[in-house]
């Protein structure tokens, strides 16, 4: 495979963070974080995020959303969640293992949760037999593509809050969702009164390294021992830092947002002629989802790798990267349309 | 802090290994280990290890030890170590929270187990209140700087399958031992008998990235998920598959731990005209271990950055690393002198 | 509170079991299961389910269904199972915490699983990403007071099976379900193609003490270090057996529940003159739900003790009980006309 | 087996409890705990234990002693303990499983923690690779049948709590140290500064139940949910707080356990005269560890169940109960002699 619509983690890094880790290759640094690049990169977090934002520096989205989970709830707490979200069908079972909790999902017409959706979740408070609500979870962009706006975070905060309970943001693509809403990272999270972050740099250009972002002090509490329990404690972690410094100035991450974004926006437009290609979902940031012909898209998959999303209702999802070229949609789209042509559509 | 040797885990990386990233880094592959580069790096893991060898590219050394406890133990078994093992004093309980197992513990004068050290530990087989041993973990090299030689290894592993047992390898500095014993990987593990392998690359030059290598094929069941499912499932696995092959072609991760080990016998020479530090254990590989007044180790970490390994009884650690010259310990020794002289020694 | 419909544990023991636990206590026995009146025990349980049944004692259901779900799941694999199962939401996540694993919940109408409502559950095997399903649990009877039928249980087992999965039945109130249907234990259990049974007494007139039943050998691996582990070990469990011998001995099992059952039928039937109250399910063991007026049903509770089962829906559930009287009954059906009278219906 | 000095849990039930458990058995009571008998049983822990004690009754001392652990420790925490504790060797690695917490293990001439002892496993506070010491636990009397004094207890606690840790005491057999220390409960535990205890019954004549007691009322916090999740939730608990209202009233605890130690010092004293059993720990309390010839003991165990204790060195236990007689003593000793001459001895 070569190019590709797969995910945004089949792209490669960007070549500003590649040249970060080979500047950041002097001589020794203390491992574990202890290092003048997590000093500075933890400087650049509290610009983003506020001057009470704690970052801890893990591997992975997996180890980000579970050690954020772990941060906010107990084993005998809960999560409300999407039915559609990561931490609920992606992450092969890692919150009940290593947290032990529960997730309490909630089905959404577009990977969205809403007040309105997360509220029959809430009961059982005190019942010892009840696994306890303690957060409510969301993915900024989710899942599906689609964005929480401002106030629809907002309101969510506002509802966790009332119940006592904390608000997590899943920001693997939350640069995405940034530049789709012309916002700041701040603007969607600390100001809305989100309390913890899982914030992402791989799917949009980084090399490996994720980050727990801590907003509600109340939060930060022997975070180190969990994060090193778990086995998501870096040692030579100037490498991760370093990444995160290139990414957060200059505009890095940005530029690399706004053009996945712009090229799932060219492949949407694009897919206007194609009317047997239905898509699912508005296209806010860089994925589309579509149904097709089964036929077509199992051929199509000879060409280009990408997931089906729902076999069983023949939706497939294409997905957009810092990398992606407009001669790769153009190519896909020809692609396509010869599948199409193949089987006489 | 600029040079010093506080760890092997302070340095930066070889730059042959940021060569294979960058070399890596050309459109797109796909995600967690399905590429060509995992491919060809799991070929070379067959070539070092034999045919049955299986290799699970993980984040860091704790990830790879829990993975291969995980593969050997459920949660009532029990793994025997030293008291100085990584696994028990290091992980921050990792074992205990992640497999939820217990360690069972035995002195040893050196850091290294022998048949004789474990064989109390084994008993209460089939009695339902005892955790029950099912696997022996020993480091090679170990924490202590010893090495255990290939007879060593081989008896260790036929008391663990007289008991149904297995023997399991934490190889964080695999490649210092085997040049010092001047053998091959295979020779101190698969024709051992190991049953499985924590085969670290990070101390030793790479960026990042471990490895779970199950020898005995009866270990290989079900590990994918299990890898997923407590979050050491990479992404952009290329990259750390990338790194392991150019550590493993063209003698790199040979040169490099030839390059420490001979740095820790200069330590060591040097240290022979220096009678108040007593070194402690025999330097094999690249740390030297000395007793030392307490007023001198405290007034020369504020020259060098090291750990002292017990405080009580005034030990530190001294460890080399592929980047460690030939000036540095003249520069080193230099320092200590001064601030015995400092001290009236 | 001395007499109410709030649950069938809310009752105390029926003479029987006391007095068989009054003649256990003679001289002294092996404790932790080793004794005489376990293996009489064991040898009923064979009788009742087969000679390839196996038990294990433990304290009580939610022991019992995790002991089942340790069995048949490790962490990373998951159980379908109704979303109004008791180990879903009455168990305060005690599945996720001791075994680790995932429960993939079923909106049913009735309480009652079937493969069509299973079936979407069954995909992503063998993506590491996915918990992978490996069992099914249903409840027999179920948490809404309903059955399902032999040829039921058959279907949800082959369906199970042919996914190389186990079907599991939380058999609380089995006694229950077995006078409804008519049938023996075996034949809506063993006969179907269960896999293995939480087997309750105590809501039918035990003390104390339930018993995880594997009927498919394959789950009988090392189950005993698992139930001792998690903390389900008896010591003197002569006193557990001794109550399973009287139960399963001379009928008392089926005399209480065809008395429970009974007055739930009476209760049932004399609703029908109350229209306010809206039974909600088939009264088919010894529950019903009703929906009432909140001012009614808030009012009654000052009366007698129940469960709300749905606040916010008017819901409530009045239990039968082996020691529920006619004169229980007509006394309730009194107080619930007050009420209603009180508030003008 | 008919009377034997296996364990005191081989024993029955005092009369006095299985009559308690008969008064107990009338109409019905709230489930869980929510009854008068809890709450009568509750104002008898307060009496014994002060005005701050607050109980929860668990199942059995496995759970009584994870309960305790649990709210003492988070998972990256660690209890230090003698290596001969229940809970490090007999309870089949629950803590570690169900807590995932760590246990640093002391050797002991005699079961019994010190100051001295315990001091060198409190390191590494702060630093984020070491599980954090949290908590010290002992046991009163100890697995040895040795005691520990007020004032030894004492300086354990002062201990723990200079260093902002705990203090548990394992009290499965409490009564049995009360009555040979000649104290109070609470002279041994509240006012020594302990913070939590494990207060057993089953030991001491009761049928079932354990009870976790927090001194502390820091520790009090979501411990109900813990107990359910843990699966030690009882629902007809009145009959757990039952018996221990007939223990803690008319001296029940203090005549059994007067009774089990004073036929331990008969058979201590009957010893005297047989030189070949070397006695091994003082006999505080109701066991005597005896070192006997290998043939000896293992042909009196075809006579009587006991359990070797370390059959290495061919250590054995021999355990009073409450209802052991002077005869069960005088014919002990009249087959362990016939034994003796069997072997020439």
């Amino acid at each position: 495979m070569r190019r590709g619509f797969g995910s945004d983690n089949h792209s490669g890094v960007s070549p500003e963070i590649l040249e970060a880790i080979h500047n950041a290759n002097i001589d020794h640094a203390l491992a574990y974080g202890d290092d003048e690049y997590c000093q500075r990169a933890e400087q650049l977090f509290r610009e983003c995020f506020g001057n009470d934002a704690k970052v801890y520096f893990v591997f992975n989205g997996t180890g980000a959303n579970v050690l954020n989970i772990d941060a906010m709830c107990r084993s005998h707490e809960a999560v409300v969640c999407a039915e559609t979200a990561h931490i609920n069908v992606d992450e092969c079972g890692a919150p009940q293992r290593v947290v032990g909790c529960r997730l309490l999902t909630v089905d959404t017409p577009d990977g969205k949760l809403t007040p309105e959706l997360v509220e029959p979740r809430l009961h059982g408070f005190g019942f010892e037999h009840h696994s306890q609500p303690k957060a409510i979870s969301i993915t900024q962009s989710t899942e599906l593509g689609t964005l929480y706006t401002i106030d629809e975070i907002k309101a969510l905060a506002s509802l966790a809050h009332s119940h006592n309970m904390y608000l997590h943001v899943d920001g693997a693509r939350l640069a995405n969702a940034a530049v789709a809403l012309g916002c700041t990272f701040r603007q969607m999270t600390t100001d809305c009164g989100v309390d913890c972050l899982s914030f992402g740099g791989t799917k949009n250009g980084m090399l490996m390294g994720e980050s727990v972002v801590l907003l509600n002090p109340k939060l930060d509490v022997e975070i180190k021992y969990r994060r090193k329990q778990m086995t998501q404690l870096c040692s030579k972690m100037r490498f991760v830092a370093a990444q995160y410094e290139a990414y957060l100035t200059a505009g890095l991450w940005r530029r690399n947002a706004e053009h996945s974004n712009r090229m799932a926006q060219l492949l949407y437009e694009a897919l206007k002629e194609v009317p047997q290609a239905k898509v699912l979902y508005p296209v806010q940031v860089n994925s589309v989802f579509v149904q097709l012909p089964r036929k077509v898209w199992q051929a199509l998959q000879q060409d280009y790798f990408f997931y089906d999303w729902n076999e069983a209702r023949d939706e497939v999802r294409w997905m957009c990267s810092f990398d992606t070229t407009e001669q790769d949609i153009a190519d896909f789209i020809k692609a396509l349309k010869s599948r199409l042509a193949q089987f006489g559509y």
